[in-house]
């Protein structure tokens, strides 16, 4: 483990270096650099003086637009909690496949698994979307508990996820940031009422903004605290007390 | 081919009734309730008058934010030639799997492909990004070549594309939407001059917003005008005059 010139880590993993934090997925100079750039920029605008500072940054990363910062929600410190799980080596399971391709494949051992494929059956009887049907699925077979649960594209997947938690399912943490006109900021306020009362650490968003890049992009940052922690950069316990 | 209560096509295919405008993935009745009352949303703020409105529309659509369909910029009229290129079954190649994850599979019998994890050979050489090297790569092999060209993510893919247009390749059309802080608003810029000056319809935007779900909503919707041929709801002529 060595330090690049702005004095942050670089790692050394597997013989091939990269630089940790800005993109695990970044491995070759221009990629690097380009992702130092875009996390520099995005660190002015975003001050990192607290664990959910580091999803607001990514929020802003992922949108290319600094007011994102400002619409997203926290719920029971959903930065230890996430990197708990990935260090748990949890699933991660998202509501589509292209959710699922927005993961990173480096710094983590997590089954990555989409909801959307399951319950089809269900779907069909019932005349509920695929992708509600498919939480619903998943849930019966208990893939939801303590799992990592993305929700970045169907607002009736987030409340299909919402149905479950009050029904007693307990993911580890849970990401919602479905789009568009319908449903979506209102799916996004019943997952924040009840991961509210049954304290399931989430991170969501206020609007009728967000989408697969934006839940992949917050996902992977908790891969990235992750890594902080296994490298002895941060704790979960400091973490959990608020502090970077 | 029935009317719902809005006037609209539903078309029966297989058997399996859709309404075919609003979203061809949407194959449940709450599937299409919703896709059905979030594009009446859309066409309330993004009246329909000229064939480049289908693709402002499809961008407050994919983004959820009324406001970027100011942000949108053609070149060439991508529309019939986007739908052109659906109906002649020319490839779709995006520049990562998250795009192509988001590239409808129905109503189209084009094969889509992704350029990342082609040309690591020339990445590692080099030190470029290795969406660049994948695209200069796929280049190399012709298969930009009267293709559906689309970048979502890296504006690295934008600008070896724009080289590959200087340098003689003429796509069928161009879809970039590359997002974020580091050459996203200027690569657009500079495929912009370039599909100017060779006559490639092209649909980019500007600014540093973009990202994959929108690049392939954008793509998807030459999938729908295409379909919309194909029915006879509209005709390439109509669409090259400037009619919906």
């Amino acid at each position: 483990m060595t330090t690049d010139r702005n004095g942050r880590r670089i790692a050394t993993d597997g013989g091939e270096e990269f630089e940790e934090y800005a993109d695990l997925g970044a491995t070759t100079a221009d990629a690097m650099a380009i992702a130092e750039t875009s996390m520099d920029r995005v660190h002015e605008l975003v001050p990192q003086e607290r664990p959910n500072d580091r999803l607001r940054a990514k929020s802003v990363h992922a949108t290319g637009d600094s007011e994102f910062q400002y619409l997203m929600r926290f719920a029971n410190d959903p930065v230890p909690a996430g990197a708990r799980a990935v260090l748990d080596e949890r699933p991660i399971v998202t509501d589509i496949t292209m959710v699922k391709s927005g993961i990173t494949g480096r710094g983590h051992d997590c089954e990555v698994r989409k909801a959307i494929g399951n319950g089809a059956e269900l779907a069909a009887e019932t005349g509920m979307t695929r992708t509600a049907a498919s939480v619903l699925e998943l849930d019966r077979e208990g893939v939801y508990e303590d799992a990592i649960a993305v929700v970045g594209n169907a607002p009736t997947a987030a409340l299909a996820l919402a149905d479950c938690i009050e029904q007693g399912t307990r993911p580890a943490v849970v990401v919602a940031t479905p789009v568009g006109f319908v449903k979506a900021a209102e799916s996004r306020q019943r997952l924040r009422d009840v991961v509210g009362e049954y304290d399931v650490p989430a991170v969501t968003n206020v609007g009728r903004r967000g989408g697969s890049g934006l839940a992949a992009g917050l996902t992977n940052e908790f891969v990235h605290v992750a890594s902080d922690v296994r490298s002895g950069e941060t704790t979960l316990d400091a973490l959990e007390a608020g502090e970077l």
